[in-house]
């Protein structure tokens, strides 16, 4: 099942996705709904971020082959993590799909990089579960992009701003219930129509559940956190004008373009 | 006036504290409210932490008298930072005046240590304003306690457990409007009644309007974020049994028993 987010008529509401139809939901999305008589076309509505995320974690490093960006990153060659490096992901960067990713006017870099990922989305309070029990409080999955500005990333302490600028955070375009991250799914993100990163959920060095259960020992996840996957190979930096769509297997397709941030004027 | 959040009879409400009453508002904090006539006495209600902040930021390093507490957990005596190095505070890790900061039963130290500190309270949406402009963006401020362990804060690559782990985030006990931290606001620490930390916001070496301007340039904060002063001096390590008391001039003093967190059978 499809779990959307979207705004009709000045109005957010939820719905289930279906085709090309989208049924409104009444209640709370992570507890008990039902489906009202109330449809809409997909063209009719403007789908959002299928969460505010209060909490989203990024595991680090999570894919071998993205180590030596990692290199690329603080000048080392980073060892295999012995377990997760969770970092928080800000709310204020979180924004839905078809809305402008902008590399922000003082990016030292003049442009973010992509970096494609499925995301889960937590469903239900979780607190020091074991990495088996974990996969049990997720609603489902969604397409993220982690877009960073790598200047920002390596030279601050933390990635507050290099990860969390606004609009570093597309998530997007609804939350799938169906998919089994544990069997392999297909990652994979394209720039202008370009293949640029693939892989597969399979190659996560810490899978959703062994992620889950280390944050869960020290904090309580809440519904509609996520935990992203962490990402594959050699992201590329984008561009204004570009168009970067991730794609993962069984979710579909969350796609973003690409602008510079204007400069107030008087800034 | 001070601004509380706080439980009665199981519902969440907002008021104005004054002496030992405190009236209950109609309409939202932070934007607009009456004052009604339904009044509790101060005793009867449980005071909550008064803002639920999407994103707290700590500053990193902000008083140059912990810079060599900082030595002790890095190993090298940090410079004097150029701007501040912000990192977020997690949600989960929220809890109000009274309620008791948990030492995990798996922290390495087996205790945490406080880190009293002024918190400014975001008022209104704010994205890219100057120093100066920041001030205004500022509610009021309430007194926190930046719980940390200190072995996590050490060796994992961030701060996302060694300062955001459940009940790491004590607030409270209410903003307080009519101060102002340019003109100098005592904060002290007192862990059983014993003076253990003390200094000005004075002392800060990257102020509020520096912090949230800064902040602010990649950001949008919120209605409800925080900004937290930074520490001072050097923090004592809590055990279970232990009484902390945060107490910042003009506000009041926000006072937590800590505990050992209790293990779970079967885990």
């Amino acid at each position: 099942m499809k779990l959307a987010r979207f705004s009709v008529q000045g109005q957010v509401k939820h719905g289930v996705v279906s085709g090309d139809q989208v049924t409104e939901i009444s209640g709370n999305m992570f507890e008990k709904y039902t489906l009202t008589t109330v449809r809409y076309r997909r063209a009719d509505v403007k789908l959002l971020a299928p969460v505010q995320s209060l909490q989203s974690f990024g595991p680090g490093l999570n894919f071998a082959d993205h180590l030596d960006a990692g290199r690329e990153v603080d000048g080392r060659w980073p060892e295999l993590p012995k377990y997760p490096e969770p970092w928080h992901k800000a709310v204020s960067a979180i924004i839905g799909p078809g809305d402008t990713i902008l590399i922000p006017y003082d990016s030292p870099n003049q442009g973010v990089e992509h970096e494609g990922e499925c995301v889960a989305v937590i469903g239900k309070r979780c607190r020091r579960v074991s990495p088996d029990e974990a996969w049990s409080y997720i609603l489902g999955y969604t397409c993220g992009n982690d877009v960073s500005e790598r200047f920002w990333q390596k030279n601050d302490i933390f990635y507050w701003r290099g990860k969390g600028s606004d609009t570093f955070a597309p998530m997007g375009p609804w939350i799938e219930t169906e998919i089994d991250p544990r069997k392999g799914v297909d990652m994979s993100v394209r720039l202008n129509g370009r293949l640029v990163q693939h892989a597969s959920t399979k190659d996560m060095i810490f899978d959703f559940g062994m992620i889950i259960s280390h944050i869960s020992q020290s904090m309580t996840l809440i519904p509609g956190d996520t935990v992203w996957s962490g990402t594959t190979g050699h992201p590329e930096v984008m561009r204004p004008g570009d168009v970067v769509e991730v794609e993962v297997g069984g979710i579909g397709v969350l796609r973003n373009p690409v602008d510079m941030e204007k400069r107030q004027a008087g800034r």
